[in-house]
Formats: structure tokens, sequence, C-alpha cells
């Protein structure tokens, strides 16, 4: 076959059968049509593929291949983030926000991307700085949302944010989600933020469980920097998570520091894929059980 | 047949193939069973029923059985309210939140009634006075609801709240929503307000996109007395809607005053129904599309 | 001064010396007026008062005077309850939802409480009881609210609700608040839920930051018993507090039942009390300054 | 002075004596700083002022100085729409969104920005367009929103949406808000619409008490289009308001398209302006009443 993606990384937990045999049959029809399949050392099934580190593969590969949910495509996006090799989510069950092609497409659906009839969605990636007291700075990238949660139960955490330097709002309550557009439908959407276009250049900034009602969600430019402190009070510390992960505490010293990161995240869609399409059914849209009949 | 009910209106949209057909074979059955049914004059289909002035209806009988949806009830039970009779609902299509026996289920459910198998489920009803400045008053009645809304395109309604006597708030918005606990599945649940049991004696006031952020549903005993009253502005009036009924409109030197009414509206459940399983089934609890796969 | 309250109890966090300083002023008032006024030995402050261990404080005493804000009125609330002690709360600051007397009004709001010139407020408490998978029950009461939430960051707790043995929903998210109406304008209202007027016996059930966007606050009466249980995860436990205190953990096999307790707390309130006056103060009702001008 | 604002036009309600008095200053201030001032012919106050119709105002204008709220500063938009004539904003009492300046800072304010002492800030306009089936197209434009509100009372208007032609969702309740940045501190807000910062170009699109309750605000970018069709339905009408100015009604054969305007309105602002600050002050971010004390 004639394509531009020689050379393809297949990634997915394979001890949960419902991927592990969706790979075996993606390797094998891949190696058939003569592309080059690499697959991590760590994946213990009979693949025909070139093995390697894990943290090698994206590097060596023009496409990453996911077999998954929303999960592995999350886990996907952190290992293609520095080499930017973009990625094809193939869903496990039922259709993903990210994870756009149904088991039972996978074929054709990958021989079409192959064919070079596919789109590239490239979406934003926020890079999480937490910069200690010490001077010590550590990065983390999400691709759905950076969270600040308090830790100790019963407790509110009081907290600062500012835009670009310039001060927003002093904040009381559970905390706060920094998330992208790709995020916008993950944890933000349960805390009353709003859905966002993946093709708008923003960032939404949602307090969580917020103490003044009067506290609601701020859309952003992409490219302003959103810093975070926390207020001193007696044993406060907030946790940080990236992308579900925790990374980090955070303390009244210290400050965490979220913007745009330099790489972004490169979705590859066969034809066909419609973001409202998959809010529809995701939310149930237009299905309105509650309406009243005359 | 030895039953209570030797009486049975019913009443629907005869009009609607999906009410004609299940009426005509329900009349039927009753009529074998050797109960003497009840159906209005208006109604232009061939029961074996006697035929009345549908205000009367419900004066001669023992249960009224409506079919078609939630507003088929809403009208039932206005016809019922005066002669206290219990109400008895057959949806026609999907099941409803007040008429929760389905088409298939329609005789055998009936029948179980007939034979004292049921349980009476009886709803707060309110009354709405209108008083004008002139001292005249009009009394309406809700199963749902009672909403005052804003009549001018784009300016918002000022208007004042009082429980009992007691100055509430000053609010600004498009509107006011005084619901029961049957109303708060309805229109008050898309203005953010909460659902409430229909066990619960309680009104909700739901303000309707309000101005003030901090303006949020109030829950009060059903034994008390909400007045609202609009501030004076140019042009100011509002209209008040009774279970989406229009019944007229409020100036500032009149007052709407809701409370609970005399009389409630008792339903008949044939075994089985259960309050929560229509609301997961309404509101598609338990079924999260949304849900990340990892 | 002839009074039905001949012994007093003062509570207060006597470190703070906005409540030291009219601790010692009231107390050496109430010992002018012939009050038999009781303190903890734990106070550190020099009160003409009998001393005693704060345990057996409220056991002795008519009447318990709280001096602090709304989480000093929680401690006394705990202290109280065995007793039935009613409780006057003055306020350090600003006026409390609990707390409604101010500073500079305590000697003249007391003086009309010993003159029999009050009104009494008793409210829902309720129990939350955790039973484990050994059998162990433990008991906690809660003036506000009991909250189930989430331990691991970026993950949801799954859980179970029924009311009286009737399934309610399966939940997914932060957690929940089941909150008596003192409750609802604590974390309850940072989650959305319902103000549920103190003369109500009820119980709203608020689902923390739901990840099923049709998962909406329910308000049920106060003789319903709620009990919840976490669906089984790997390692997935959850936090409980009681009026923002954790009281332990929750694990699968456990189950958390709430319902009212047999005991409420009586609060004490000079002529005045109004309820949304305090609301409309610590919600800025009627204060529009986003109202736009023409 | 040498300034590049020679021409500066004076807009306000006049008949209102907070802004006749400053108008009256300003005017005087104005010319006797060799300052071209003009005003509209309807104006009846005594000003030193060049006196034409109020359609030629802003084309011989090189600012606009509106006095009054952001009403006044809504209809300054409109008549400096075609000119692209930049508009500083004079408030008469509190603090506006848009009228920034307040009156005892006036002189001082307006002496800055004739020193070339100001920021420019460009706010995205949107364009109406309503298509009838007959062919007809009017068109009109929005600073704040585009307001799509059914007509009849007590019944939900059906509707559907698309951006740039993608169908999104089929839609029941009140209405649709389209809203610019500028507008999401208006009735958006109060929808539920997320705050959007003016320097995103944005466009949120806001369901107003959407019968579905998974139905949520969407924020899309500025240059894509959003269709508006009423879905059929007896009586079905809906009106549609610009900026809070009824402009007509759309009926299902109709449909209205939103989409940004060719041009934007320019706000003038002296040093100090600060987005966030007029936030706080309008939002009373910071200051918890609710807040509990110990």
């Amino acid at each position: 076959m004639n394509t531009q993606f020689e050379n393809i990384a297949i990634l997915g937990r394979h001890d949960d059968p419902r991927v592990a045999e969706p790979m075996q049959v993606l390797t094998r029809h891949l190696t058939k049509a003569g592309i080059n399949v690499l697959a991590a050392d760590s994946i213990n099934l009979d693949l025909p593929a070139a093995r390697m580190d894990e943290s090698d593969l994206c590097e060596q590969a023009d496409l990453v291949i996911a077999i998954g949910g929303d999960g592995t495509m999350l886990y996907a996006s952190r290992l293609a983030r520095e080499s930017d090799t973009p990625i094809l989510g193939i869903n496990r069950g039922r259709l993903g926000f990210l994870a756009d092609v149904t088991p039972d497409e996978m074929i054709a659906s990958v021989d079409q991307v192959l064919n070079g009839e596919y789109s590239r969605d490239s979406r934003l990636v926020l890079e999480a700085r937490l910069r200690t007291q010490s001077g010590e700075t550590s990065s983390s990238f999400a691709l759905n949302d950076v969270v600040l949660k308090r830790r100790e139960t019963g407790r509110m955490v009081d907290f600062l944010t500012r835009v670009d330097g310039d001060y927003v709002n002093t904040h009381a309550g559970d905390g706060l989600i920094v998330a992208t557009p790709t995020g916008s439908t993950a944890y933000s959407l349960s805390c009353g933020g709003p859905i966002i276009s993946p093709q708008l250049d923003a960032v939404v900034v949602v307090p969580v469980c917020p103490h003044t009602l009067t506290d609601r969600p701020l859309v952003i430019p992409a490219n302003q920097s959103i810093e975070v402190s926390l207020l001193e009070r007696d044993e406060t510390k907030a946790s940080i998570t990236v992308d579900g992960h925790a990374v980090g505490e955070i303390r009244p010293e210290d400050e965490l520091v979220i913007s745009a990161a330099a790489k972004r995240t490169t979705l590859i869609h066969p034809p066909g894929f419609n973001f409202y399409g998959i809010l529809r059914s995701k939310l149930f849209w237009g299905r309105d059980n509650r309406r009243r009949e005359s």
C-alpha cells in the first residue's frame, strides 16, 4: 500500500480482551499491507510487530493507532507529544470523544486513512508548571484538564487566580479546573463549564463548587496564561491532577502556571468525523423522554 | 365485577388515533365487566357509554380514566378537582410522569384497579389568586405550577416575593415559577429547580433566568402562601400561566397569592408504581454515555 | 432576674480575642443578674463562672450561649444534643446563619431572652450510621450535612442511593451531600442545591459534580431514610464528613444510612429574627451591581 | 489641545438630569480645549455644539463620548457602526461593563484620552440575518446578543441549530441566546452561560431554560455562523431581539443566520481599564458574606 504512514505504532491495554483481539486483527492487517508495525515490549500478545521500549515507540512511528477508550487516547497523547506523531483512536466499545472509530469499522476506517482519506484535528495541549518556593519547577501536560482540588475533607481551599499577570478573583471552594476545548466535555462539564468547540483556541477556567455563587466559568484565549496560588490558611494544601493523574501538591508559597504547550496533539479522523454528532450521542441530545405529551 | 368504581368516566383527546383506539377497547372492556361508563358528548367515537356534558362527568364518576399524556392528566385534574374524583392515567405512548400505565398493560392494570389492587397518591394542588387593584379576584388551580413571565421582549420584569407576609426578595429576570412536587419535574426542572418527592408537602419557588446570580430556588412548606407583586416600571406587565394555560396579566398594583388549594388531586396507581423508576426513565439516569473508558 | 434560664453555659473559642472579650462581658452581666453561669474548665479566661468538664456543661444548663460564628454553633449543637438544651448564638463579627445576634446587640438581646422575649426554632438533625461489612455501626449527627466524597484524586466515585429501601439512582461523580434545611445554605448551595426553609421537615440529596448531567438535587420528607452504598471498583473508597468533620471511610461492602435523628437542635432567637433577612444579607439579594443602566 | 480627536460627538439621554449636567460640563470643557463638539438636534440643552441630525453625528466625529449606562453604550454602538467611530463611555452612576469612566473622573479621563493616553478595545459585533420564506432578508447588529424567545406563554419553542451548516442539536425550551464576549456578562450569564474574555474571538450559544437537561452552552469560533430554524408545530412563532430590541418574528419556514459582522465596535478606555476589576465589582467577587466563621 502506498501511504504516508509507513511506520505505525499500536497502543492499548492489551490485558483487556476487547483490546487484545482488535489489536491482533489490526496488526496482521497492517503487516499484510506492507506497513511496518511497532509495538511496546510490554505487550504480552503474539503480534507481527517490531518490538521496542514504549518510550521509543512514537519517535519511530508516523502514526499511532490507540485501541481503547478516551483514557487510552490521553495516554497515547502523552507518549506522542514530544515527537508530534498523529493519533488515530479505535474505540473498544461505545464511541469516545477522542477515539471515534468503532470496532466494526476498524479495518475499513484504517484503510481509508492509509489511502489518505482522513482529516487532521489539532488539539490544544496545556502545560502546567508548578513552581515551588524552593525554586523547583515541574512541568506536566494536559490534553483534557489541569485540576486543583482541596485535600482536606470538610474544608474549602482558598486561592487566587491571575490571567497574564492580571488579578482575576479570589476563590473559595473545592478547587479549580483549567480545561482545553477537548477537556470541556469531561470533568469541566460536570462542574458547570460550557462545551467549547475544538476549533476554538481557548481555555476555560471553572471553579469547582465555588462558595461564592457568582464565581462562574471564564473562557479566555489560549495564548494567555493562568496563574493560581493558594491563600495562607492553617494546614492548607491542594492536590494537582493533570488528565486525571496526580502530579503533586501545591502550598501557599508555590505557584501553578498553566499555559498553552508548545506542541499540540494531532488526531487523525477517517471521513465522517463529526464533533456535534459525538456530542449528540454522548449527551442524549434530541432524545427528550421528559417531554409532556398532550 | 365487584368493585368500588361502578361509574367510570373516560377522558382523552379522541381525535388522536393513539387515544381513540384504546378508548374504544377500554370502554367495551369496562361495559362488559358491568361498569357504568361515562363519556363527554363531545367525544366523536362509537362508545358504549352514557353521554353527558363534560363538566358533569366527574361529578357522576367514582373514577376517571384519562388516556393520553401528562397534558391530558392535567386536564383531567382540572375537571375532577371539585368532585375529588380519583384519576387513573393510561399513557398513549411512552411513560408519563402522571400517566403511568402503558397501552399494552392497560387492560391488565385496569382490572387490577377494579379488583382493589391499587394505591392512592394524593397530590398537592396550588390555588393562584390574582387580586387586581379594582378589588376583583380570580382563582385558578395548578397541579404543576403557576408561572409569572415577562411579556415585553428584551426587558426584565422586576418583582417582589413574600412568604406568609414576610418579605423574601426583590427579583429581576424572566419571571418566577411556583411549583408543586408534581410540577418540580416539569418547567421548574428546566429552570434549575430541585426534584421534590410527591410525598413531601412542599412548594418550590424558582426564579427564571434571574439577573442576580445568587437568586436561587427556595423550598417552603405547602401551608405557607407566596405573594408576588410587580415593581413599578414603565409599561410593566407580566403574564400568569397555570399548568401552561394563560390565565391573566399582572400589573404593579395587583397581587398574586399562591397557596395550597383546599382540595388535592388523587391519582390511582396499579401495583408497581415507582416515582424513582419514572425519573430514571425520563432523565436517562444510570445511562452515562459520556463516561470515559480506560 | 426572674427567668426560666437560671443556669446558662457559655461556649466559644476563648483564644480568639473577638470571642474572649464578649465572653467576659457577658459572664459578668449574667452573674450580676443572678444567673448561674457555667463554663468549661478548658476556657483560659477569668470568668465568674462555675467550671466543669465541657462534656457536662449542657447537661447542667437551661440555655447555652455560644459566642462565635456558625462553626461554633455547630459545635454547640453537638454538645447540646443529648440534653436538648437550647442554644443562643452571639456572632463575633458579621451575621451568621445560626448565630444571629451581633456583638453590639449582645446585652440587650440576652436580656430580652431572659425576660422571655424570644422564639424557639427547632432544627432537624440528621443521624448518619455507617454499617461496615463486619457488622460494626458508628453513628454521627449533623445539623448541616453528611457528605460522601471521593478520596482518590482524578477518579470518580460510583455509588447507589435508595430512599426507604427504594432504589433511586446510580451516581458517578465527586460525591453526595445529604443536607438538612439548616445545611441547605452551606455546602449544598455551592453544589446547586435549593434553599430549604427551616420550617420544612425535609432533607435534600445533592450530587456533587455529577457525571450524568441529569442527576439533580432531590428533596424528600425528613422521615424517609437515605441509604448510600459504593459500587465495586478497584481501590474504591470515599470519605464521610459530618458537619465538616471527617468521621470515617466507606467501602463497597459498607452502607451509609442517613435519617432524621431522634433529637433536634433548638435555637433561641431574640425578637426580630428573620430567616429571609439573613439570606438577603448573606447572598446580596436585591443588590444587583450588574444591572444595566439606560 | 493637540489631539487626534478634533471632532467629538456627545450622546446621551439628555432628559435624565444625571446625564444632562455632565453633558453640559463636558461640552463646555471640550469647547474650551478647542475641540469641535457635535450634538444631535434633538438634544434639548444649551450646549456650545454644532447641531445635526443624530444619524449624521458619527460620520462627522473622530470620537463619540456616550454619557449614560450600558444601554446608552449599546445605542452609541449602533450609531457608530457604519463609520467605525470609537466610543468612550462616561457612566452616570455606578460603573458599567461598557461605560467605564465614573462621573467624578470624567474631566481627568477625557483629558487623558485627548492626550493620547488611552487603549483601544475592539469588540466583536454579531450580524443577525432573518431570511423569510418569501426571500426577504433583514439584517440587525448586536454588540451583546441575539435572542430567540417563544412568544406563546405556556408552550416551548422547538428549534434546530447548525454551525457552518453542520447540524448541532434539536432544542426545546424558552429559546436561545447567541452572545458576543461583551454580551456574555449580560442575559447569557443569567441563563448559565460562561463569562468570555473580550479578547477572545468567540461566540457563545446558550439555550434558555432548555427542556433537555444536557443542552448546555456551546462556545465556538467567531468566524463560524450559527443557523437557527423553528420546527413545524401548530401556531409556532418566536420573537427575535437584538441587544434587547425586538426586530421581528421567526416562523418555521424562516431561517435566522448569526455571524460576525464585518465591522466591530471600538471602545476607548482611559488608562487603568481592567475587565476583571469590573467583573469583581459587578459580581461581588471576593466578598463572601455566606462564609462561615469558626
